[in-house]
């Protein structure tokens, strides 16, 4: 039910065509979400700046290539994630200024240049193979109107290649951490910052790491307080939440 | 937003006190949900001969005899279950007529004696520790308005037994099977018989049957068509499921 | 023992040439279970209109093709699950009828128009990615003689889309509703409806999804009461299971 | 080395009592970590509101209320979390000012009252007995100068509560949802608001929930992309670090 | 159907009151497995000197001693695993010829003295805490009427104790191996043997022994040809078929 | 140390070369596990009739025929597992008479052709995907100098098909039962028979069978005390036990 | 068969007694093991020093105490290990130099004040929790003869604590880490120092924690290559194999 | 702050330029870390005869290629795990005098031929396909300046073929145990030597090996206390270990 077809049920109390008590009966068998369609439209408008996004992974080259360009039409940014270069290809066909930023195995479409974030946002990462999670986070955030500044390799078996940039670090507002193997580097992070801290599990790794599972339950247990975790490999999460997060 | 409230609304419109267009836009401002609410309540009136429920495990005797006695007075029938003797006792206290079905670890009150199923729903059991279990979907079953039948200990060991009981297994509308350990006896059932199958792995065993794991792993991969399957030891979601089939 | 030696058994009584006493004798030494099948098969007639199902997965064409064509001889519906291209193009030489249900995976040959189910069976599926697992339940219900309604894309996430149709929901006899990532859906719906809703976890997902494992525990642990649950990506057995009820 | 020693040192070179070669080499050999911890110091100034935080479990009442004493004296609030009444017997006799929130099974001790959130934050749990780790949340919130809402027993099988109350919820800056069983409030939840979702898996459930592993998965792959996700029972931890952002 | 129905059956043939052809319809709508339960009594005469079985644990004195009086009737050997001091004590006074073997956990009653196994079993067991385990096992096949030899303590970090019973494990006609913690005994003594091993894992252990898990997984990936697995804890099935084995 | 460099050591002593304490002491310094080696040897001549078996998966074709060759001058059968094609047709080069067991995937070379065992061995397997594991088990029986009688696709959701082979398989002197998916065969089946059986979980099934867990905690979990089990998918380990209870 | 009847042997054949050849069988038939065990205890010579130790947990005071007597007499140090104050008083009454360990939970009887260690050994541990675990791990180097150093609490969300304590913790020759929760504690020590660094998961934390399988798993997964690990809460088998270590 | 530059902050102090407090602020705000990057350089030292390693799995030839040349240049050892013939090709075409260790699958370039490590370390590992991990460990132990003694194919089923090298392996200062399936070498080996033995859990095996996790668990429960595992197929983790303890 939309605003018109329930303007016209007015029209037709104030013409006396309906009793105010029939209306409410035929109001009562309404699909009342069409209302709440309406609410979510509205709420919408929150969401300025989000990108569009689409998950890249199992869809067909053509596929990315419909949905990305259906998608940019609404104006804002659009993000592809988990691609490769084929879809690239397709998604490039259809819209020239589309960028494939190949270490995040993402597509980009920057069509809305705004800064929405308040501050900056960090993203550091443990080792050099857990680089293409971050990356992820960073195309992220970038898309959704932050300043980011990145870290990497800095993990915790090398204390003090963290410790030089714990001045650096302690300046963001909110720090995207991805860490594969045990995990660490979220606590130790969490404890030389006074902002929330983002934990990323990546599925760096072999042997009892599970796939990430051990990242995960590491950061889970994190002795850091101000630490919360989202999905293994999950950097586009996490960029997402720290995006949130750094424009309230 | 109530019924009464919507109608005054309109009652507005009608004496001209209120345009159309500024009814949509307050109606838009109001919480919708109530009329949500409103048709939830409507919607209600499909579940008549549901009993009202209780999770009786981890509250006090005067928790469960209050909640008990406020849900009593509905006029259906009520159900606490996984309690123990002290929680009746409270509940006596306020209901005479209130009745402890001690296998099941249920307290029972019946207020509605009509029959809602419309055939018969077999209860079947693989060995005596499961019976607890087993007597929670008799007992949920039968509050719910249905004729109820129990198998108990033919378990896929002693296949005989279970054969022995074809013919009438064979006559119920929907069968449900508890069984812990291996969990097999669902599939073999599910074989017997041409109706929905509901099966309850329950925590009876040791060892590797891990609390129950062993026997929900083995109902989720029964080689019958016919089993779907509810949490370990849920004795009463499958009754209620039961009474559900039983009721179409 | 079929049914020709015992009345063989019988005639010799009848002629004197075996004593009532030894013939019972002879009958406990002889196999039981050929009288078994013969009350399989009469039971078997309960069945009617239940589709005859082949597991396509690591089956050779050649072998689809030839069990396909073998069932088909019966007379009634044919479905194999878990197919691709290349075992459809087998089975289509020899039976010309047989089509292939892209998005389902599955190999039909309807030969049995007729509707064995007596309401509406409605089929959910959270995301895009479930589809496949949720149409391998449509194609299993509506071979099974069900008039089938799907609700694809209406993930709790923008949970307006499910209640936009909720309305067509309340009118199905069984939901079967399938979800990957964390499973949360058929919980929500389990609330919005009356009837029984078989639960599909699909191994969509990735991390600590861990191939199906969390939407399986998420729905076995489901709030409403309404819900049981089949193994991981089994959209056959859910619409099995559904068809069953559907029949009551 | 505290800034003073750090200051002689510069005095004896001033004084040519120490070469610039040779003070560097004695800086070198000094534990330069002191040094660090005048910067942690300095950084803990950031920190201000902070509640010093005691984990009550497993201490003796004699423990806790030894710790509680001394950190109270620095002047901010105190929390201790996992308490039961003999600790905080033992406590109140040393601080008379002490309380004991009950439900959130917390000792807290309010010497600063200054609110340094800048917005509310919402704290929902999906059934009664969630609230537990719910009020331990709002409690720890309340204690780091927050303005805190809470929603209860707001489960997804019954969505229309959640939505009665959707309105209230959007106005929060930030929002901790907490849910055992299937866990699957905080993906609804996520998909209502635009801010952060902060999700606490609960141990709340029996059977195949394995005391809070089906809810942690459930949370860990939403496909609300606005949640991130803390410990089991963990609602300090989602009280903390809503504060944290609530603070931005 | 007893024989006494099939006889009438065949009585009324002779008596021509019934045709052959009736008489096998009237047959096949008869439940067959009545027969089946006959065949079945028959089969149990291979099981001569098997003992009854009780399992305890979770039993009240009264249910263990009733049962316990009930099976001695049968004029076998009565066993009753998984019980304390309380159980026996009810039994005994039903049963003086009852014993408790302690280490076991165990009530016996020997009424059939008879030796059914042709050869020695040999029970052997890690550590000083899995004998328990391993006394379950040793009088299992002592009441199923074996002789059985024990060799306890014999661990593989001090291999020598082991090897110095290597000649007297050699002439068992099958060897049960109990082990806790890594599990490991069963595959050396599979190696120092040529008759077949049953290996019980025991829950023993700490940490990562996950309850006997360490253990069973270790024996189930056993590189000695001749092991085979049962249930942690499970010394009475050990026994069992080690005692089936041993009369072969 | 072997028997002749033992025997010239006592010659030394004989003639007064070696004084009696020289000798224990030179003894106490030679390798002790010669003499161990040579208890073997002699234990080895219990083995008479075991094949020779080589363990193909990861091996490169070469490689196989290489081992295969030098095992196959031993005289006895010789056995390679996990074998394709391509691995037999190099094995085939060299030795004409080796054959290629297709749904074994197995290479076998029968040299010896005598009976060792005394009784039948039967191998029954729930479905048609399981007879990988089944053939294997028999071929391996039959490598070993048994008599073998297969039962396929007797599964438990159509349980007369079991019954219907009861007779026979009560006969057999061992059991060895292959089941995927759920894992129950071996339960049902041990109920059957009299003797020791043998379960084969394998890794048939998808979802929740998690690649045979499920099926090996059914097994593990049985409620038939006669049952042992072997690794997942391990039929030439049930094969090999099975034929050493048959020898006995 | 130990020297002395060796050495009888080799007499008799120099007396002509007996034919070297004779001998020979002869010793083929003795156990040979029994010079295995004069090996044994000549290898024990390589364990002067360590300590006797037992096991305390789930043994009765009575037991504790006669093992811990019997091992006294050896004359070296004993080490009861998981034990409680009960257990200390039964062994305090037959041994009155034997002292309790109340933070290790251990009681220890120091006989031998022989220092064996070269080094010093560290033993580090996350929080205050891990204590216990810690304890153990310095009491059993102690006993072993080695001079410790404990560095506790010292976690990572504090790094600056463990970094203030580097140059000390560089002066040990291996270092022990206890952690529970994430256990990220050893991967910073490990980057930290040049030595062996044995890990020790701790029980400490809880939901996601899994009585210390996320600790476990972090360290298995340490990204430092110098870390080694031991089972979850086993303080004493890192000790001892630190002190293996020290000795070195 | 390198030393060049807090040199001039003294030598300002020095000529006046600067006064002691002020120098004191300035220091504290400069990142101190540069001062810990010295000390980390000093410590350095302690590192000699270590060689610089390459983690070649998932990187391609070029990059494997080039980071090996630019670590050559430190003039130390070189060490590239997990690598192919293909990454081999590239690395040597830059560097003639790289070898490939087939079997360990690393490439190597030796050019530090000193011996660092006091004694022999042995390897030792149970089948022969866990030979590419204990060969892993053989290599860098070798690279890091150790000789090496290694005993293949002496797994526990066949324990004369262990005890016939005790004597060799007591020998050891620090032994490596490979061992996959069921993981029980370590102990056994554990119980013979009496020094720190390093076990390696391999992911040799199938189906409950669980991809290594049964050797793990087996290992992690050892009965020897002188065992502490490393990762899953981490060669490189155990030899790296053992060199260290070999260097003491």
């Amino acid at each position: 039910m939309n605003a018109e077809s329930i303007r016209k049920l007015f029209e037709q109390v104030r013409q006396g065509k309906l009793s105010p008590y029939d209306a409410v009966e035929r109001l009562r068998h309404l699909p009342f979400e069409d209302l709440g369609f309406a609410k979510v439209d509205h709420h919408r408008s929150l969401r300025a700046g989000m990108p569009e996004v689409i998950f890249g992974q199992g869809k067909t080259p053509l596929q990315v290539a419909g949905i990305f360009d259906r998608l940019a039409k609404h104006g804002g940014n659009v993000l592809a994630t988990r691609t490769d270069r084929r879809q690239y290809a397709a998604v490039k066909k259809k819209l020239r200024a589309a960028e494939y930023r190949e270490l995040a195995r993402a597509i980009v479409l920057k069509q809305d240049p705004q800064i929405y974030g308040k501050g900056k946002i960090a993203v550091v990462s443990a080792g050099t193979s857990d680089i293409t999670v971050a990356e992820e986070a960073v195309v992220t955030a970038e898309l959704m109107g932050n300043r980011v500044e990145h870290f990497y390799d800095v993990g915790v078996a090398g204390i003090h290649r963290l410790l030089a940039n714990r001045e650096a670090l302690t300046k963001a507002r909110v720090v995207v951490v991805c860490a594969g193997m045990e995990g660490a580097l979220p606590s130790v992070v969490g404890g030389l910052v006074g902002v929330p801290v983002i934990a990323v599990p990546t599925s760096v790794g072999y042997g009892a790491s599970f796939e990430g599972l051990a990242a995960l339950l590491g950061m889970l247990n994190s002795c850091a307080s101000n630490v919360s975790v989202v999905n293994i490999d999950n950097g586009f999460g996490a960029g997402y939440v720290a995006s949130l997060i750094n424009r309230l």
